[in-house]
């Protein structure tokens, strides 16, 4: 067992009670679906507000901001608050990200949109949004001076503007005919690298180490792992990914690599748009034009940016080995 | 020209240049359309995101926090950025409520899901919500302690869920077959009087005032104001209302008086929930019920309640008048 799966199976516990209390819990039988909703959500419960054990997701964002914090010599305790924080804003995010995109099913059960309405889901995510930054406010608890406290409040709330911002650009593109690699970027810059940007500063100014290198590991980090997902939505194993091979050119999203191969080959375009190309024509076009390469090249650039930044940092330490452990298996996942 | 006229045309403009630094302007011609839905909910541009001049609400939030500031002898300069958050927090609701109502038009204008789609006005709603919280952080420029700010920021944020959890309810009211007064009540709890409260509140606070008896005027008159509104959505005269007469009862909404109306007369449930029943019938059942004037009483006893709240804490400048002549003018609107 390497030593960051050792800090996750000692944090989470910790991690998790920390949520749960941040989101509290119904003071009268009226509000139990208004709880209950988030409750589902976060995986505590069942569709029928029993209490339950399900996937929940990795607590990645949570754990790198733990992590980070114990890394950087601070105390991890301390820092669960904002750890909280970040991982109930990433959730709020998602109900939002489900409704947004009709989905019906995450991590094998019913969207809380599918079960309870639009209505009610969007105010679920309100809900939880605000729960996020009320997160926040349990550092006071922990002994964190309120002048710091208002700062990772304003960068907790410099990343939420990113996310919407990165969530404009992606539902933008949807209806756009061509999408540049810039804005390509622009929007996983927001939706995927600002908030674990976030979550590593965040991690180091708790422990009172400047956090510059820190959040462009996570941001590198972020931009890496989001381009690595492109490339799995595409030639990922569908055995290992859980979904069908190519599942993202099926649903003709927007990927990275269909943004180079439109760049790439004019005609490319058109047999994007055309619901009768043949899987294998984009597949072949992918990979002759040189745009799934280049995408590759991309996620390796922003790999080793991530690796150099953790590197100028100089954590020698078990925490710092255990971070990056992690974002080398985060690099290298398959699914 | 009473007092609190005169304090509106004085910040008013003071008040919308705050709001429009904290939403802030594109960094890129990209992010344009991304600022223009906010700035077109705001009434600040038109649907072609050329700037205009548009009805945006009257802005009762916000001036009810500086006017509390002023009248606890505060300066209303410190506390712009406190009411600019406040009345974006209450436009990304309205953002967000037109989604879950399917209102199609807001003060004559079109909303913002008619014209950009309901997945972009969620986004826009989000990022609306943010923007309410980074208007806060502008405190520090004005010179606030951060623990001020803190406390601040942490009433805010329970008003925010209170907000949420009101509209958790009044959704959950379109398909309950019964409601009762004690629901009614914890929903407008929430929908109205947690932010007024928190508008007055956060006023006296900022004025170094202990915000007790302001927080409790401001929700009292929270309370009045929304019970006054469920009496003229059916008895307002269309004249002054803008809408058609017993409007509310046309769309059979589970306002106040018909609540009580259904716990005086249990075949008033069926009548109500049949369209064919006519709206003279359904008239004067209310009326005969005495459904109407309790609910008039109630109002009633929640002005009270907002005059008692102030007269205790002894405003006794021509702020603290202009205060009480603005809560008059609000509970005796007759639209």
């Amino acid at each position: 067992m390497t030593s960051w799966e050792t800090f996750f199976n000692e944090w989470m516990p910790l991690l998790e009670a920390e949520m749960r209390a941040a989101v509290g819990e119904p003071a009268h039988p009226s509000e139990r679906l208004f709880y209950g909703m988030l409750a589902y959500h976060l995986g505590w419960v069942d569709a029928q507000l029993q209490p339950a054990r399900q996937d929940a997701g990795k607590r990645i964002r949570p754990m790198l901001c733990l992590l980070a914090c114990a890394a950087c010599g601070g105390d991890p305790a301390q820092a669960l608050p904002a750890a909280a924080a970040i991982e109930l804003l990433h959730n709020f995010s998602l109900i939002h990200d489900d409704i947004q995109d009709r989905s019906e099913t995450r991590r094998g059960r019913p969207t809380v949109w599918a079960l309870w309405g639009i209505a009610q889901a969007i105010n679920a995510g309100d809900a939880l949004f605000t729960i996020a930054h009320r997160a926040l406010w349990r550092l006071r608890e922990r002994g964190v001076p309120a002048k710091r406290i208002l700062e990772i409040a304003e960068r907790f709330d410099a990343a939420c503007l990113m996310l919407t911002r990165g969530q404009h650009f992606d539902l933008a593109f949807e209806s756009a005919e061509r999408v540049t690699v810039a804005e390509y970027m622009a929007m996983i810059q927001g939706k995927t690298a600002a908030l674990l940007g976030a979550a590593t500063g965040i991690g180091a100014r708790l422990a009172d180490h400047p956090p510059g290198d820190l959040e462009a590991f996570g941001e590198a980090l972020g931009m890496a792992f989001q381009i690595q997902d492109d490339l799995l939505g595409i030639w990922g194993d569908p055995a290992v990914t859980g979904k069908s091979a190519a599942d993202d050119l099926r649903t003709r999203k927007k990927t990275l690599p269909v943004i180079l191969a439109m760049e790439r080959i004019p005609e490319f375009v058109e047999r994007y748009r055309d619901p009768q190309t043949p899987l294998e024509i984009l597949l072949r076009d992918l990979e002759h034009s040189g745009a799934r390469a280049e995408a590759e090249t991309m996620a390796a650039l922003f790999t080793q940016q991530a690796m150099a930044a953790l590197e100028r940092v100089e954590l020698r330490n078990p925490y710092g080995e255990a971070l990056q452990d992690l974002a080398r298996v985060l690099l290298s996942r398959t699914r």
